[in-house]
C-alpha cells in the first residue's frame, strides 16, 4: 500500500568519519551523534552537505472515543473540544512549547464528538467519535483507509510547502484506552502491562479500564489479524491518522518526531504495516504512562527525554526539537581537529558500526 | 565565609496553586513543574509575577593538572590550550550549542600550562597548572581562597550586568582524575566507584588513574578534613573557581546550571561549604562518566538530560537551557482552566508537598 524505502547506508563511512573528526573524543556527544547519523542517512546526497531542519511542524490530531462514556478517564469527552479550543486560542502547553521553539502548529479534527466552527482547525473528520470498542468495532475498515488518505494529503501539503520535519501529538479523552488495546493486540503483551493511569485515574478506574480492554480484545478476537483490522476494531480516529501520517512521511523521506504513548502506538502500527518506516522515526520522550517503556523496547527506541511528562498534545516532541537541532548544528558547524589545530586525541575508527 | 540564604518557602502554596490550575492534569508536566517551582522560589516576590531568565551565561573554566603527566588521559596538557583556542574561535561543541540557544559564552583561564595571548580569554590564572597531587598538594590553601575571590568578582560582574542564570562547564586535561579524588575525599565513596574512563582511556590507563588517586588520598590523608583542604590537596584551578562561582551565585540569589561530572564535584564542594547552596543548583545532565550517578544521588539531584554525553565544556548545561526556558514559559504563559473555559479535571491539591 505504502512504498517506503529504507534509508541509504552507502554513505555511512563518510558520515561516521565526519562525526569522528570533530573536535571531541570519539563518541563523546552520545545520542546526538546517533541522531545526526540518522538524519544524515535520511537527508544527504553527499557527506559534505549540511543537514537542515526546515519548517518543523507539529501536527496535533484530535478525536473522541465511544469508550470514554464508560469511566476510563479523569474527564468527559467534552474536554477534547475544550482543549482543542484552547490550542486554537494559544493557551495550552503545546502552544507554549511550539512558540518557544519556533515550531509551526496545526490542529486536526479527526472526529471529535463536538465539531468546532473555526477555520483554523483542519477538518479531517471521520465521524462524531468512535463506537465503544468493547461493544462493536470502533470504526470500519473503510474509515481506516479514509483516515490514511486524509493523512497523506496533509503530509503532501506540508512537504510541498518545504517542511522536512513533522512531529505528531494528540488530544482525545479516552485515547490511552484505545492505544493500550491496539498495543496489546499488535504485540501480544498482556493488557495489564499495556494499560496505565492515563492522565491520572485512580486504581478503581484503572481496573475498569483493563476489564474494558480485555472485553474489547475478546469481542473482536477473530478479526485482530493485521494492523488495519486492529485499528478498525480498537483504534481511534486520531490514532489512525497519526499512523497514516507516519506512513506518508516515510514515503516522502521525511522524518517524524514521535511524542508519547499514544503516538508511539500509532508508530508501532505503521512499522508493522511497513517496517522500513522505522528508519524515519525519532522518539522524543519516554512518558510515565505504564506500557510506554515496553512499547519503546519493542520499537528498539531510546527517546531523547525522560521528564515524567504525561500530557500528550505533542509536548514531549516539541520539547525535544532543540536537541534535534543541536545534533544538526554540531554536524554542520563544529570544527574538525584539522580545522581547529587541535591534536587528534584518537584515531577515528571509520566504519566502526556505531549507530 | 559565604552567607547563602535558603530559598523562601512562604509563597509555596500560591506557586503550587498557579501550577496546578494550568490546563493540564495535575503533575502532568513532570520535572518541568519541579523546575518552575524551584525558579519561582528563587525569583518571585509575588506568585502572580512572571519568571524570567535574563542573559543566561555559560562560564567555561579551563585549567591544567600536574597529574596529566602521569598517563591518566587520552591526550596531553597541550590540548587544554588548543581547545580553549577552539572555544575562542567558535569551533567547539560548546560554541555550537551556546549559539543555538542564545547563550552568552565566556572562557576563563584559571591556570593553563600555556597562557594564550587573547583578550577574549578572562585571565584568572592561579598558576601554570597544578602540582601532581600524588606527589604534593595540588595548590596552597591561599590559592583556593584566591580562586574563590576571582570567582566572586566574575559573578558580581555578571549579576551587575543583569544576568540571572549562570551555567558552569570546564576544560582541563586530567580533570576527571582531580574531580574523582575530590569526590572520594568529600564522600568517602571508594575510589573505584568515583573514577571512570574520562573522555575514553583504556583499562590499563584506568587502573593507573585509580592507583594515582589512591596514592594522592594516602599522601594527604591527615589534611583531608574539610572541603578547602581537600580542594587544595586534590583539586584543580578550574574546579576551585567553579566551586567559588556556585558559592557566589547562591549568595547573590542566582541559580546555577551545572554541567557534568567535574562541575558536579565542584557543586558538592560548594554544598559542603554552605548547604543552602543546594537550593540554587539545577543539574542539567547525567553523563556516562562512572561516579556521576553516585555523585548525583549524594546531591539528591535528578538531571534533566541523560544523553550519554562525556565531553564536558558545559555542553550538557547548554543543551538543557531550552528545558529550563520551557519551565518558565509554561509557568508564565499557559492558560488556567478558568481562563481557557476548560472543565477542571481535578481539584488541585494545594500544599500537596510536591516539589
Amino acid at each position: 500500500m505504502y512504498t517506503v524505502s529504507p534509508v541509504n547506508h552507502t554513505l555511512d563511512s563518510e558520515i561516521h568519519s565526519r562525526i569522528d573528526h570533530k573536535t571531541k573524543p570519539l563518541g563523546a556527544l552520545g545520542e546526538l551523534e546517533t541522531l545526526a547519523l540518522q538524519l544524515a542517512r535520511i537527508q544527504l546526497t553527499k557527506a559534505s552537505d549540511k543537514l537542515a531542519l526546515n519548517k518543523p511542524t507539529m501536527l496535533v490530531f484530535a478525536g473522541d472515543h465511544g469508550v470514554a462514556d464508560y469511566g476510563v478517564s479523569i474527564g468527559g469527552s467534552e474536554i477534547t473540544a475544550q482543549m482543542v479550543q484552547n490550542f486554537i486560542n494559544g493557551g495550552a502547553a503545546i502552544n507554549v512549547f511550539c512558540r518557544q521553539n519556533n515550531m509551526a502548529l496545526e490542529v486536526i479534527d479527526c472526529g471529535m464528538k463536538t465539531q468546532l466552527d473555526d477555520p483554523r482547525i483542519i477538518n479531517q473528520r471521520l465521524g462524531n467519535g468512535t463506537k465503544a470498542m468493547h461493544k462493536e468495532a470502533a470504526m470500519s475498515i473503510n474509515t481506516v483507509h479514509q483516515g490514511f488518505a486524509f493523512a497523506r494529503e496533509l503530509v503532501q501539503r506540508h512537504v510541498n510547502n518545504g517542511c522536512n520535519l513533522l512531529a505528531i501529538g494528540e488530544m482525545g479523552i479516552g485515547n490511552t484506552t484505545a492505544a493500550a488495546a491496539v498495543m496489546a493486540a499488535l504485540t501480544g503483551i498482556p493488557v495489564a502491562e499495556c494499560t496505565g493511569k492515563g492522565t491520572g485515574i485512580d486504581i478503581v478506574a484503572l481496573k475498569r479500564k483493563r476489564i474494558i480492554i480485555e472485553q474489547a480484545l475478546l469481542e473482536h478476537y477473530s478479526h485482530l489479524t493485521n494492523p488495519i483490522q486492529i485499528l478498525a476494531c480498537l483504534g481511534g480516529f486520531e490514532i489512525v491518522q497519526m499512523t497514516g501520517t507516519i506512513l506518508a512521511a516515510a514515503e516522502f523521506g521525511v522524518p517524524v518526531l514521535v511524542d508519547g504513548f499514544i503516538a508511539s502506538v500509532a508508530a508501532l502500527a505503521a512499522v508493522e504495516l511497513a517496517p522500513a518506516v522505522r528508519d524515519y522515526l525519532i522518539f522524543s520522550h519516554e512518558s510515565d504512562e505504564n506500557g510506554h517503556r515496553r512499547l519503546l523496547l519493542r520499537l528498539n527506541a531510546r527517546p531523547m527525554l525522560r521528564l515524567g511528562l504525561r500530557l500528550g498534545e505533542g509536548t514531549g516532541a516539541a520539547l525535544a526539537l532543540p536537541l534535534l537541532q543541536a545534533a544538526v548544528a554540531f554536524y554542520n558547524d563544529m570544527a574538525s581537529f584539522a580545522e581547529a589545530g587541535v591534536t587528534s586525541v584518537v584515531e577515528p575508527v571509520v566504519n566502526s558500526g556505531a549507530a
